[in-house]
Order: C-alpha cells, then structure tokens, then sequence
C-alpha cells in the first residue's frame, strides 16, 4: 500500500479508480481511509450519480457527513440522497457544517428534516441559527473536548480518550468548574507529557483567553489571530462554553471579513462569485452605480458653472481628466490605507491626528511632484502642438500643475477624514466612503481647476 | 487561584500587578503560567526597563522565545536584551518566527549572532531564508512531530511523548519511511484512541496532501484553504519533510494576499500600515500615479481632438464627467470581481468565457438602467436650466444616455478581459490591470461621448 515514489498530488483520479475497481465494498473503505475526505470530496463530481449513491453506502453516514462538509456546492448530492440519508448525514456532521448545509435547502425539505433529525443536533442549529451573521456565536463549532476542573491525571486522561472518538479539535481541552462554567484551558500537549502524580491544576491556564457569543466579528478578528490558538473558546452571559472557534474558522472569517472590504471599495454592496446569476450580481452593483449616477449630475452641475471657461478658452477641457482621475486615485489611495488601519487597529485620538497629518504629507509631497511634471510636460506638449506661445503654454500647464497640487492634498485629506468619521459615528467606513469620497473629490477638482483658470487665466492674464 | 466570576478579559493589567506585586519569583512564574502568551506579550509596554529585565530573568528563555514570537514591533525590547540574552531567546524560538525577529534587526548586531546562535537553529533559518517571499517554503515551521512508519502504537505514543516537549504542532503525527521520505501522517486523535494491539499502519493515512516548498503561495492558498487541516507537510524535491504549514501561517498568508489584492486594487504597490514614514508610503503610491499622470496626458490629448466640439456647444462639457467616472465605476467593479474570482478558482476556458459573457449582460443592463435614468433627469435639467428648447434638450441628454449606454459595456468587459489577459500570460493582474483600466476606460468614454456629441448634436441635428 506504500508508495514508494511520491507524485503530485492526482488523489482525485486514483480514488476515482478506487470506487470503479470493483473491489469488495471493505477493500474500498480500506483503501479510501488513506485519502483525505478533502479529496474525497473533489472526487464526487467526477462520479456518475449511482456511484455516488454506491459511495455513500460504502462509507456509512458519519464517513460522508465530514466528506459533505467538505463539498462546496453539496446542494446536487444531497438531492441525490433522499431525505432519510441527509438525515442521518446531517446528524453525524458539526453543528456549524450543518447550518451551512441546511442554508441551500429547499424551505420544504428543512420542515420534514425537522422531523427526523436528532433533537440535539437541532438544538444546536437553533443555536448557531440565533446569532446574527456579525457575531462571533454564528462561527461556533459544538465539537470541543470538555472536561471537569476536579479530575486527576489519570481521570483526564481517560475523558480525553472517551471524547475524542466524537471531536476533531482535541488539541486544547476546555475545563469546566461544577455548575459547568468556563475556568481554563489544558494544552494536549501539556497533558499527554505530565506524570500521572501531579495534579491537573498545574495544567490548568486560568486566566485562558475567550470570546464572548454576541461579540462582533470584525471587532474580534484582530485580536483572534493575535492568539494564534488553534482554538478559542465562546461563552455566553453565564460564563457557560456555547462552542470553540477553531483556527479554521478563523481563516474563513478573515477571508470573508477581507473579501467583503474588497467588493466594498469596488463599490459592490457584497463579496460575488462566479455562479452567481446577472440579477443577483446587479442587485450588488446597481445601488451604488445609481448614486453615483445621481452624484455625478451633481458634480456636472457644478461643471456647468464653469461653461463660460470653456467657451472662451476651450483647451482646458483637455486636461479636466487628467486633474479629476488624479484626485480620484490619491483619495482613493488615501481611502484604502485609512480602512485597512481602522480594520487592524484600535486608533486613539493621537493615532487619527497622526494618520491624517501624515496622509496630508503624503498628498502634498505627492501632489507638488505630480504637479512639477504636468507643469514642464504639459507645458512643453500645449508649445509644440497646440499653436500656443511658450508663456502661454506654461501659465496653462501651471494652471493644471497647480490644481493637481491643490487637488491632491485636499483629496488625501477628504480620503482620510470621511473613513474616520464613517468609522465614529459606528457606519461601515468601506460602504459609505467610497461614493461621498468620489463626489467630493470631483468638486473639488473641478472648482480647483477651472476656478484657477477662469483667475488665473483669464481675468488675470487675458491670455484668449 | 480560581476565579469565581470571569469578568471581560484584562488580563493585561493583571499580569502587570503580578510582575510588580513583590512576590518571589517562583510565586510570579506560578502565577504567570495562568496567562496566554499574547497577554503576557502585551504587558510588556505597559512595564518599564527595569520591570521588563526583572521579567526575562524570571522566565527564562524559553518561555520568553515564545512571548516574544508575539511582540508586534519587538525591536526596542531586543535592544534591551544585549546580545547573549537575545541569542538565548532565538534559539529556542521556532525558526520562523526567528527569521521574522532578524529581519528588524541591525545588519551589524546580525553578523555577531551569528558566531553565537545554535548551529541547528543557523540551519534553520538559513533554510527558510533561501526560499522567495512568494514561496510555500517561505512561510515552513521546523517545529513538528515525526516518526518512523515501522514503529509499534505504543513506541509511536512514546516517541510522540518525548517530542512534544519540544513542539508546539502535534495534532497531526508526520510519518517518513527508513531513507526519511515523506509517507504519510497520523491523526493523533486516532493514536490517542488506538489500541495497543493494532498496527500503526492502519493509522497511517498514506495518500495525505502535501505541498511542495518551491510552490507559489497564491496558487497554493485556496488548495490549503479547503484541506482545512490544522498543518499540512511541506516536501523538498527528495520528498523530505522540510517543515510544516501551520493553521496559523494559513491565517497570515491569506491577510496578507488579501491585503496586497485591495492595496492593488487601490493603487498602492504593497500594503501601508500605521507606523510607516511619510518616505515609504510615497514609495509604495507613487509608481502607479506617475503612470496615471502620464496615462492621464495621453486621455488629455485625445480629449484635445474634441475641441472644437467643445468650443461650438459648450453644454457637453458639464457631462464629461459622468460619463467618464460610470464607465471607471462599472470597470473597477468588474475588475474586483474578476480579480476575486480568479484568486478563488482555476478557470476554465468555458468559466472565461461565462465570466465575460455575464459581465457583458451585467454592463448591458446596468448601461440601459443607467442611460435611460440619465436621459430623462438630464434632459428635464437641461430644458428647466440651461435655457435649450425641450426637443434639443433631449438630444443632448439622450447623447449623454447613449453615450454611458455604450461605454459602460465596453467598461465591463475591458474590466473582465485586461485581467484574465495578464492573468494568462501570468502577469499579476491585480497589480497590472488598474491603470491600463482606466486608461483604456477613459479613452472609450471620451470618443464615445465626444464623437456622439460630434455626429449627432453637430453634424446630424445642427442643434447650435
């Protein structure tokens, strides 16, 4: 059964063959034990539906509720099942595994499962199911090692082996005290390494780190991966363990939490994925497409202001671009780094003063070099081929210079001040910048650019 | 020592009472061993000097190897240290986060470490120093459980009693054959619940996944993500085991890939946190927007050719604008999307061609939405304001419907395919695509609009 010389991975196709090799039914569970369930799992959609079904009888429902929990779409195979075997399915998997489950689940089926599935698994579904999707309770997984603070060596021992047949997450044990509230956690390691004489007290940490079951998820998810467990306990208001998060967990929660941020500064209102229907993507992309639709009339209007400018010296509108989308990107930028440092870290008025002087700085450093090139290239370009005298030329492409410098610095200011103040008055700083920041930063540019102009340009210099 | 009543963790504050409580330094370490090493970690600003020397001599180095691996900006305790303390600390920390400690260090206190650290501990970090940033080998811990696949249950349990002292990562038991070659690993639930009697080979999963240490990170993440193990093992092209991946290292490396995808996204070549100079934030900003700048010039001159557009119908400036900010809108969304997408997948040459086709639709829907909103709210502003009769009126803002109309589905697939072309030709497309996107974006909407203006307002209507 040793391989001798490993190849990369093909697990998928050799379990494929496995379960078409006509083997006794204990020969492929023999075999299939050595694979992960993982690619176990990947191996179903390249089965043909009755040897799923062949599947799922060989390997007995406790084997295929961990496969399930590992299937991304479970929604075909579980149709395939019939509502007995998802029954027994779903009873075997992990509390959380199963709410995932159910989610996709015709309403219909859910009420006849509610029926036959065991009362415990429901009780725990029910209460998964009663936290909101922000709370760190909706992420809990039942499966944990608990034992008592009053044990011996030995006795803990012995509960750990009792237990673990049913749990996955056996490397930190959670103690509990008589009326079963939290008071510490053992590390295995600790654990299977002591001698049977000391008491298992001196395992115990008593001031072990948790998490409370309402405790928001974005506010907890820093100093989740500061622990670096690979689980952390969740208590409700009676200090009474409701669930562990485990490290997996963890991974899918800042996945999510950055995958959400990410949609958000494209201006999509949620994470899409590629199944996801045209309407369903729309019904995600059209909120803010419409208000900034409606921003950009007001932004136009003011535009419009300005009309009599373009009439008499219509090369600016040239560079009225350029000095928009380049207040666009450093407000932009500005953006991203104030979410990002609002996301990691609990900010002191000091730290904000900081952040916004330094994103200042940056604005002004950038927007004078950024300025300094527009000034000598465009002046050069409007010389050469726009039929201007060189004096001319320049003061245009100052004019432009000088709006981008302006431009810039008040838009790194606006890219830092909206997210803060979003972020204090406790709205989501990634929904509701980004649109305001993009209006903002086009008036501002437009009335920089085409102000200076109408100044500088022509009631100053009379350059038309 | 029991709490009665957990209170909210302050855990941080209490440590700090017991290291300044006066206790003899056995009763402080006793005391101490109730505490998460993070919490200990975090303690440490809130002590001064003196406080913190008085600290590292009662835990000695090994406890304090594993606080420090928690310390964010460990610099200024280092200095503290001396060089014979540090070198005590590093070597017994897990080479990773050793390599981690010595990036921040002096390149002249380096060079006399290195006469003083551990030979082992050398190799280590010499080992995980040869891989790139990018490379799985890169992120490895040397700090995990191994055994020989011809031992008995219970030479397997004593081995695993006397390594866990060392290691940290025992949930899964790595097993290599006689020449030390990877060949499968234990669940240690299983070897906790076997029976002496069985054969260790029957615990053995043979076929368990792997990664190679020369593997891209961001090829690899999502693999590592849905194997969901605690640790997967990371072979050498001998197929030796050079180190472990740890649930913990998955967490950094999916914040960090997530985190540079939106820096990208914004414009920013790598990610900026709090405590960066003004110099290395302009560092990180300023490569993209002086290719915006001079992409921008380019827009500028295309712009140049409408000028005469501009200078006999004025009005048409006011909605450059907008026309210019929806197609970047819809683009940028697109480009999110198809970013998330192929980071989550390998695609196929049918989900390309699916994924362009719906972002099409969507560009379809979202442009006819959007055109139909603006021709109808612009065309009443135009005729109440800006003095046009109300047949011309319509002809300008139909220009601006149609216009949005066209460039928001050239948006949406420009936004789809200049990604999944870099991706391709395996080109970063986070990074590549954002300023040829809006380039490209731009340049669209410019003639579309502006050439719209041109035929239909001028040529065709000759509403002026």
């Amino acid at each position: 059964m040793k391989k001798e010389v490993l190849k990369e991975p093909i697990y998928v196709e050799e379990i494929v063959d496995i379960i078409r090799s006509g083997l006794s039914n204990e020969e492929i569970k023999e075999k299939l034990n050595d694979y992960h369930d993982n690619d176990i799992a990947q191996s179903l959609e390249l089965l043909n539906k009755s040897e799923r079904l062949h599947l799922y009888n060989i390997l007995g429902s406790e084997w295929m509720s961990e496969i399930i929990s590992y299937v991304e779409d479970p929604d075909d195979y579980i149709k395939e099942l019939g509502i007995y075997k998802l029954a027994e399915i779903i009873n075997e998997m992990d509390a959380d595994d199963a709410v995932d489950l159910l989610e996709d689940i015709d309403e219909n089926v859910k009420v006849k499962l509610r029926s036959i599935l065991d009362e415990d698994v429901q009780a725990d579904i029910r209460l998964i199911n009663s936290y909101d999707d922000d709370e760190i309770g909706s992420l809990i997984t039942t499966n944990f090692i608990c034992i008592k603070d009053n044990l011996t060596i030995r006795q803990a021992m012995h509960e750990l082996i009792q237990q673990a047949g049913e749990n996955d997450n056996i490397a930190t044990i959670y103690v509990v005290d008589e009326e079963d509230r939290f008071c510490g956690a053992i590390d295995l390691k600790d654990l299977i390494i002591a001698r049977a004489g000391m008491a298992l007290e001196s395992l115990i940490s008593y001031s072990y780190p948790y998490l409370r079951d309402h405790e928001k998820i974005s506010e907890s998810i820093e100093k989740i991966k500061d622990y670096a467990e690979d689980s952390l306990p969740v208590l409700n208001s009676e200090n009474k363990i409701i669930g562990i998060l485990t490290a997996q967990d963890v991974i899918e929660a800042v996945d999510d939490e950055l995958g959400e941020d990410y949609a958000k500064l494209a201006g999509l209102s949620a994470e899409e994925d590629l199944q996801e229907s045209t309407k369903d993507s729309m019904k995600k992309r059209l909120p803010w497409l419409i208000i900034l639709l409606f921003l950009g009339m007001l932004v136009s209007s003011v535009v419009g202001v300005f009309e009599d400018v373009v009439a008499i010296l219509p090369i600016v509108i040239c560079f009225q671009s350029l000095v928009l989308d380049m207040a666009g990107n450093v407000g932009t930028q500005s953006l991203a780094v104030t979410i990002r440092v609002l996301m990691d870290e609990n900010l002191s008025a000091k730290d904000k003063l900081h952040l916004t002087f330094k994103e200042a700085k940056v604005g002004f450093s950038s927007g004078l070099l950024l300025g300094m090139l527009a000034l000598v290239f465009l002046g050069v370009y409007i010389y050469l081929f726009k039929g201007y005298s060189l004096g001319h030329a320049f003061l245009i492409s100052g004019c432009v210079g000088a709006s981008l410098f302006l431009a810039m610095i008040i838009s790194s200011l606006v890219g830092t001040l909206i997210p803060l103040f979003f972020n204090k008055i406790k709205i989501d700083p990634a929904v509701a910048s980004g649109p305001l920041i993009t209006t903002v930063n086009d008036l501002v540019a437009v009335v920089t650019y085409y102000g200076l102009a109408w100044i500088l340009l022509i009631e100053i210099m009379h350059i038309v």
